[in-house]
């Protein structure tokens, strides 16, 4: 990079895109101020109440290699082999994410948000400014407008910006405001509260697991902590009968969990059931991400998915990566990598928005359904019969690194199969014969214009 | 209606909806105070440069109907009996809106807001209050805060509350805010400018007519004034080689009207197309409308449509008399009312959503393609062949009372006909042949599970 194309680059938002994001342009030489609201995570108490625990898969490894954290990161999380279905009449399942025993690796999103921090810290090229509240940029000058915790008002200017202040960006509210953008959020009914399951009550849980209870309209997870704790989520509509509006007392929660995830002693999540906040859920997409060449959103800024696929983070980290290619494809040029980044980049996380809020339909409309059970059985029968050409979903996001957009083609396919196969009369009964097996390999293998088997995978 | 039931409802906004509202909720012995941003109009200079020129058809005059307005309304229009197409060769064709004479009428948005606030100002019931900007709503409390011209804050409480504030509603934006609101905002990348045609340019245009110069990506439309001057609106993208970022100078816009509109003088349109505001096109959806059963939103405040269908403040008049119609049937209970209005309403207003941004897309992408016309030619041979089951779209959206959800299903009936008689090879060619007729024939009689004839039209 000639010294003339070394950017100043403010980011707004120190959480996890912000921060990869600071790492990755100040690899490449840029200078970077991160704004950050809130105060240093060094004096701050942790996070909690929602969103507290992450899953980190193939994506997301690609971006820790890319600022040379993997191995930091590692020892830090605990490794998921798969998911331990508790059924209701108290028996478990386990199913591994895949057949050959990878894993994907659990982690406290303040864990990581501190590993990336101190890299930032440690990094010459990178400032951080915590207590630092954007009042609002301009697109047109580069001008950010900032307050301090002591309200003391200031401004800097920056040669790019990036938006990474999350869900509920500030940056983009401001710009709705006077920009033509178009813009959507769409709310689910349920809400969902984070709990914590004490080391002294999850002696009889597999800690190299996921736990989950779906029981659709209600349903727990849990995933592991260290100290052998486990970090429980509870999905429940926010009003109704079985919503979170109803339960007023311990008594109430406690015939809650008898009656749906009775292998739970309630006690010690009684005072969270009744007493921590319901977060929402939410998905938003808008667009355009860039103005004037000069400020970009990223990460949840640019795109909110439901939270139960595990990918929020990781398309975030996949908007830094896809910035950091451009940037090597043009010379780290940003006028150049911001006419693209998003027309490369939004099929993608439009994609995984869409695989987010699908899988959300599935566990709490469709997971009761005895034809649901049936259409899981037909996905994984037609993987063991055409294992390179349809592959299981889970398998396809989290384990791989096909862009979404093909990852949702390719489901959309398996999908468009497994439903006609469904029409046969008496399905449930005989979806396991050598019958069924006939014409599923009828209809793929007769199939004319089918996608073409992707090599690799 | 017992005196219990009386309420003290505020409207928010004394345009034309708010001001609908309040005649018809005093109408039924209710107290309404409309609070309005803007002075009053007494004293203010007319609305320019949007959406000045409004056309009632069926739907509005059962509105205004309803407060024993129409008679007074219709002596303020000027009758339109189709559309005058201007072709770019220079030639004219006349379009009847309907083939019985009916028409539609054209009324300035100024006469028409006029006449409602004066019958509000003649009511007992009603108290108009202008230069009093909306700070907040409170759906718990009703609670409304206030701020004056001077800046002078108060706040007043109401039974209930309407947000009648438009498409770019105060209310809604502070909602959105605090409530789990799904909300989307969608614009055109077209824009558009009002202009005036004066007096002294428009001898040779007719009258009675919407006059339109329809050439895709940029087009000119035109409606008459009382005082034959015409309102134009000239439509074309905001940037690109033919957008409003393209004219500089008076001879760049003479340019484009001599290759688009060749029969129209520029000369007195200059100073406006170089001047004027370009205004956006934005379509916007949201729900819930109602809040604790205290805070409604209506009219463009809950939905805001592309102008082009003529049905924006039509649909706002159906919003009130939904309200309307329930509270007849709930004895004016306003909570049974709210309960209801989004579920028996928005099915509807979503349809007229629809309608309106597809003629968009007809208009702006469609209309210079051949097979258009051929398609647009074959809707009206099926009316002739079957005039009670298919009418053509536009007497379904103007000229009838079915509700928009059942015009949307007519019109989707209708059109995927025409898409089966298009494949037809060399359809282009032979579209009027008895061949042609005879396999509309096959297929509308033949057709199963086809919509049941609505009885009535």
């Amino acid at each position: 990079m000639k010294e003339s194309e070394q950017q100043h680059i403010a980011i707004i938002g120190a959480g996890l895109v912000g921060s990869m994001l600071a790492l990755l342009l100040a690899g490449r030489g840029h200078t970077v101020d991160v704004f950050e609201r809130r105060p240093s995570p060094r004096h701050a108490p942790p996070t909690n109440g929602r969103s507290t625990h992450l899953v980190i898969s193939e994506r997301g490894w690609k971006a820790l290699d890319a600022i040379g954290a993997r191995d930091e990161v590692l020892r830090a999380t605990l490794p998921l082999r798969g998911r331990q279905i508790h059924l209701s009449d108290g028996s478990e399942i386990h199913q591994p994410y895949v057949e050959d025993g990878r894993c994907i690796n659990a982690i406290h999103r303040d864990t990581l948000n501190r590993i990336l921090l101190d890299r930032c810290m440690k990094s010459q090229r990178v400032s951080l400014h915590f207590t630092h509240r954007c009042t609002s940029v301009d697109p047109r000058t580069g001008v950010i407008e900032l307050e301090d915790g002591a309200g003391q008002r200031s401004a800097v200017r920056a040669d790019r910006i990036f938006a990474a202040d999350g869900a509920r960006s500030a940056i983009r509210t401001q710009l709705l405001r006077r920009e033509r953008i178009d813009y959507s959020q769409s709310y689910e009914r349920f809400g969902y509260k984070e709990l914590t399951i004490p080391a002294t009550h999850t002696l009889d849980m597999v800690v190299d697991a996921m736990h989950a209870w779906p029981r659709g309209r209600i349903s727990l997870f849990a995933f592991p902590n260290a100290d052998r704790s486990f970090t429980a989520t509870l999905l429940a509509p926010f009003d109704g009968e079985h919503g979170f509006d109803a339960l007023h007392t311990a008594e109430q929660v406690e015939r809650v969990f008898l009656a749906n995830f009775a292998d739970v002693d309630p006690e010690p999540l009684v005072e969270g059931v009744l007493g921590n906040p319901v977060s929402s859920l939410v998905s938003i997409r808008c667009s355009p991400w860039v103005f004037d060449r000069r400020v970009a959103l990223i990460g949840d800024a640019a795109h909110a998915m439901l939270p139960f696929l595990g990918q929020g983070m990781i398309a975030g980290f996949e908007d830094c990566m896809t910035i950091d290619g451009l940037l090597d494809c043009h010379d780290d040029d940003f006028d150049a990598v911001f006419m693209q980044y998003e027309r490369l980049r939004r099929p993608h996380s439009d994609a995984v928005t869409t695989l987010s809020s699908r899988g959300f339909v599935e566990l709490t409309e469709r997971i009761g359904s005895p034809r649901f059970h049936v259409q899981k059985a037909l996905e994984r029968k037609i993987h063991r019969l055409y294992p390179q050409r349809f592959v299981p979903p889970y398998e396809l996001v989290a384990f791989a690194q096909v862009p979404y957009a093909e990852v949702l083609a390719k489901i959309d396919e398996l999908e468009a199969l497994v439903a006609k196969i469904m029409q046969i009369p008496d399905i449930e009964k005989i979806w396991d014969t050598l019958t069924v097996e006939r014409q599923i390999q009828a209809l793929v293998d007769g199939a004319e214009g089918s996608a073409p088997v992707v090599a690799g995978w």
